[in-house]
């Protein structure tokens, strides 16, 4: 059962591909470390924009980053290759709103294509006064963004305690998920 | 009758959209002159970058910029908008490719969506020589691809005029197209 | 006999060389696609700013890109070599100025110098509440100030053809042009 | 009882201290968002640099990053405020070691200091055939340094999970851990 | 006998290393010219950020950039290495201040270090309507801020000749110190 | 008597309008401090590189930054205003050369124009292997160069003592000069 279906709320919905946000960018000589390789930090730094132009999309206002779940750079990405990032929302709550990023390269040619990490980055939507404001619902519709949507649950709740917001004994969404492994 | 048709040729063939190309970026501080307006000459280079990317996606080689035909710019985009640009390939010619760049901007919200301008940029294909080297054909299925195939060839003698490669008597297909207006 | 004597007004004259703008610029590894060369993008961008400048000190008002005419690369540039670009107003018209604008290159030693491109540019001069403001009128002095001033009356027709301005019938002087070849 | 004991290791050891990395940047119009705040990629890319340079100072090679662990942004960060970080190592495993950063901010003169936020990032250190190269240990000596070697066991494991390096079942500090508040 | 306790001063006091400001660069592509080497004005430009964040913070206000004493380039600083710059204050003088900058170099794993250079640059602090606003001492206390803070008299003399600001007949502490060599 | 008569050298000789640069740049924010004034570290990055290309094409080889001497900064130069920059050789000194660096600044109308500051740089040639190589002799024409020829013996000096290299005592054009005032 879908646990978006529990609330009945009067908020705004909106579907994921009225957000969507495609970044392609080309590595250039400083994007790169002494080795040659796109490093981890102007890869995190277009993911925060893609995901933040995607996020204000959806939510019809400012954003700011609130946070960034953890990253891992499992395939190098070298000078000269383009990057595509795809953006789309996956969950929103209230005032903030999860946004999933995937990142693609290749070459310049198009040739070794794969895909090189992802990330979760929530951001939350400021009015003119700068305070928090209330954003659409997500409507999922496949099942990719069903599954994307009911994980963004316990991925807020792990967020949660890393940020020092709540205990770890709170966190029962994923305590059931870590204990059913 | 579509006059790629009367080419009977060996060179592999693409599709359009096995190349197309979406770049999305936000209009930043230094982007903008004192008047806080993307300034025209960093909108071309932000064209140039997508459409090389896609060029030499098309071509699966590196390629250099050959030609950009006349932009004209209509419409300001103002600091923190977001400007979307998309590149396809409209034909290629033995070495050259032309690209196809439509410039979209909206506000950070998605507010006030508007079709900015549009490009025509050449580029040559080169080898691990760089020495220029044969680009795939390009297939167009949509009747708007179709359109954009065709009118490639008028652009290319207006260019080969203007870049002062043949003299301006030698433009058949221009002036009939000017004389038939 | 020059066609600006035609028109007898009160506008404000200023000399080509009161305005005229140089610029020089070191190419840097970023300014540079993977074989080592110059972006067409960049170098549009540095045409841009030069000829801004130009038109700006010719106006003596804020001023905003309208078009840039088809530019086309003959000669590539290398990482470390030296761009000059040399900008010129060629003539106004009511609110608008054209500005010619010619790319240098040498290597860092001033060794293998060479023409590399030009390129028109035209801006629209914007008073403090952005909107278009009259501009002085250009005197050529030299010969070849003359031509490149009485050549705008056609580019500007080219211009408003391809900005989809004015239909490609009403295009005089160009056809006029066109046939004499 | 300190864990880092166990093990009779040859590696050479190091202080925290012989690579303890401080960088100070003053937050400029282009690296903050329309509302004139610094956007969380900028900072993540700053920490990403300042954790790097620590790393390779600790490994005596050079490294590469692979991981980042969860970030949130607490406290706004203003254009023309001064961001300090600072990177200490924590704890090294074979031929990985994890970086503390630390990031504080202040305005110009000085006023309103403030702890913005923290994170965690891994490094693999590669020779000069880019194949990962044994990392000195880290040795803690203050209460503080030891606290943050030892939560490192924990959170490699949060980390090995997150990458879907390793199932969640095998997680077994962590569910200690959790299962222990 | 120290120079600084002849005034009796209501001015507020503070030490030195409550505005040291330490920052932390790594030398990327395009910071260095053909030859792979830091530029020289790429380096003078990280010595006047952050002299002039030391500055701000020991002044408690703005400050703006007066002048920069001679600087020498003693030791080539290359693409890679990692770049640390300190910065102190020395002496103030009613509303200006003057900050001492060392250089330090290495290569990415920390080897080679070596000092690169040094310069003394100067500010003056700004009240909100830009006017010159005054500004604590700088209570020297080591033996070596002490040395730093009597010859600051002498380089400000230097200063304000070659700054034309006074003839060279008035240096009176330079001429006396010229003669004593 | 013009001192370079003394000597009789096979040097190659160029006049100094051979190796004249301009550069032109437009403030943009980025620039600039929080005030809205072009930072004095940014403005001597321009003049590192104006410097550095007149030098290189004088030399006609690469040349190093040697040393700086001191720069003022007397009039603010504002965000959107127009810096133009003028570079000339003085003298060459067996492998080193001086140049002449003059700063004007004018808003982007061309109004307020005003010289806002000049600088001496100096360089070294090198040849491929990084070593030292002869600089062309520079023939001073006019008695502005001539004037500026003179002072760099002067300049000389001083620069070799501040940069450590000479006692003060030694100084012996600059001791002349200075008690001549």
């Amino acid at each position: 059962m879908n646990n978006r279906n529990n609330t009945t709320s009067d908020r705004k919905q909106k579907k994921v591909n009225e957000s969507r946000t495609t970044m392609t960018e080309m590595v250039m000589p400083n994007d790169t470390n002494p080795l040659g390789n796109l490093m981890g930090g102007n890869l995190m730094r277009w993911m925060d924009i893609v995901a933040s132009i995607c996020a204000a999309k959806h939510s019809e206002s400012h954003v700011v980053t609130v946070s960034v779940d953890h990253v891992s750079f499992k395939r190098p990405i070298n000078v000269g290759d383009v990057v595509t990032l795809n953006a789309n929302v996956t969950r929103a709550f209230t005032t903030s709103v999860e946004v999933y990023v995937e990142v693609f390269a290749s070459d310049i040619k198009g040739g070794n294509p794969r895909k090189c990490n992802h990330a979760y980055l929530t951001f939350v939507a400021l009015d003119e006064n700068k305070k928090p404001t209330a954003i659409p619902e997500v409507i999922p519709l496949t099942s990719e963004q069903e599954k994307l949507y009911e994980g963004a649950g316990r991925r807020r709740e792990l967020r949660l305690i890393l940020g020092e917001r709540i205990p770890a004994k709170d966190a029962k969404l994923l305590k059931e998920y870590l204990l059913a492994q």
